[in-house]
């Protein structure tokens, strides 16, 4: 998958900054190249070097403030030495069509993908922001090495996290994801989503289908870390762990798989077993 | 002071559950005999059995949902072994006069008095929901010991757990706060407050003032704990935890202030010390 290298960043502009754990938890905006639009995103530097940046995807209907101020991961951040960067989950302040109509497609809901549909394919290309623009910034505002950047997310953005990193191994250390949709093309939430952002038969969902990536060949050189809570409402009609599990075993895709009795698909459930998720990048960064 | 004890109390509805830290993040809704009013609460339990309880006192314009949701203590209430229970901050569904107009009086910024003024007195009994029907929910509820309890909260929430545990010291093992409003009968939010729940020249502000209350003999046996974030936006005009510090002082009261370099008045600078604050209590229930 090519994405064009972008011709300059503009600068950011810092909205918020609070302390947190020696470091620092805060809100930025920035004219996005990839999208045409204002972007938000928030972060968490630790006091000190930065050893490398996670880069975090929410889900549906979430902006970038979900993760820094829900999943307590700036203690374990903070003692790896590592940053985290959430960028929102679509552009914002656009009038496209059906954009604001439900939670489940255009804004909060843009599955990271580069859209080809008309209006969408204007501001929709949210694969290039991450992998590209995102991945860029982090290099060039905040010091990190190019081979110190991560990729983890939740639900629609463990979608993100999966897809982006099988698409582009060599851009992402390490990929993880908690209760991520492993399997769009089954599930009703990408069958819609896709519909959206590439038209109808246009057969490029598989390309953004984590699973069947794996089974046409793509794979990640380090293993994949997934937790999916048991008693989470949406395991078997949209996020379809098992399909992935297979699609890996059948191709050797290293992949680990935490199956949590009694969790479901909310923060509680990420506040929970974040430290392991930290960990498990911050020993491949 | 006497709060006069409860009839009975009625059954709880659960309203949400998550398994969190293997213990259970719950939200739930009860008639309240002291407000007349439904009153919403959170509850963090953990795994096993309850060895005390920690009741939360949230701040201006939060719900019972803040804490929960943004300090990140369910890791060390789940190590201590130790629930908290966060209540709402006022009564809710109202239309009293100027209940509503202003984020510093009415909904949302009870500061934990029982009012006298007209309308307010029917169902601003904050000070009775917390030291008695809460006190004795958690006992009949949630299975503590009456001596197992203990008291924190956040800035008007901090207030009201300095007052109500030097109002109430046999009901609360032990106090702390992050940014309480120490003198509020000096500050511009204290002041508006008072005045609107107990009117005008009523005297009665410096009975529910931390400051005033050690001045004039209260007392708790065990050590308070604070912390107070330096670049916290309130610290001078609203806080003034100089005033407490110079009264317990002089009256012989324990106290240990932690001023916090650089950390401000959000819930980032909460998470990053709420670990203390559990452990301060744990050790003393």
């Amino acid at each position: 998958m090519e994405i064009k290298p972008l011709q300059s960043l503009k600068p950011l502009t810092s909205l918020k900054s609070h302390k947190t754990f020696e470091g620092l938890t805060q809100f930025w905006e920035h004219d996005s190249i990839s999208t045409g639009t204002k972007m938000k995103f928030s972060t968490f530097l630790p006091r000190g070097p930065v050893r490398g940046a996670l880069i975090w995807l929410s889900g549906l209907t979430c902006t970038d403030e979900n993760f820094i101020t829900k999943a307590g991961a700036q203690k374990y951040l903070s003692a790896a030495g590592l940053m985290v960067i959430c960028p929102d989950t679509s552009p914002r302040g656009l009038q496209l069509p059906a954009e604001h109509d439900a939670y489940d497609f255009g804004s909060g809901a843009s599955f990271y993908v580069n859209a080809t549909t008309p209006g969408y394919r204007d501001h929709y290309q949210m694969e290039s922001y991450i992998v590209s623009e995102l991945h860029e910034l982090v290099q060039t505002q905040f010091g990190v090495s190019k081979d110190r950047i991560s990729l983890s997310g939740h639900s629609m953005g463990g979608h993100g996290a999966l897809t982006l990193g099988l698409r582009h191994p060599e851009k992402f250390q390490t990929i993880s994801a908690f209760s991520p949709i492993v399997n769009p093309v089954r599930a009703p939430w990408g069958i819609k989503a896709f519909e959206g952002y590439f038209g109808s038969g246009s057969g490029e969902g598989a390309k953004h289908d984590a699973t069947e990536l794996i089974l046409s060949g793509a794979k990640h050189p380090k293993e994949i870390l997934i937790d999916q809570g048991l008693a989470d409402e949406f395991f078997e009609k949209q996020l379809m762990t098992a399909n992935f599990t297979a699609a890996c075993r059948s191709k050797n895709q290293p992949l680990a798989v935490n199956l949590r009795e009694g969790y479901d698909h909310s923060y509680y459930f990420i506040s929970t077993f974040i430290e392991n998720h930290v960990k498990f990048h911050a020993s491949n960064l």
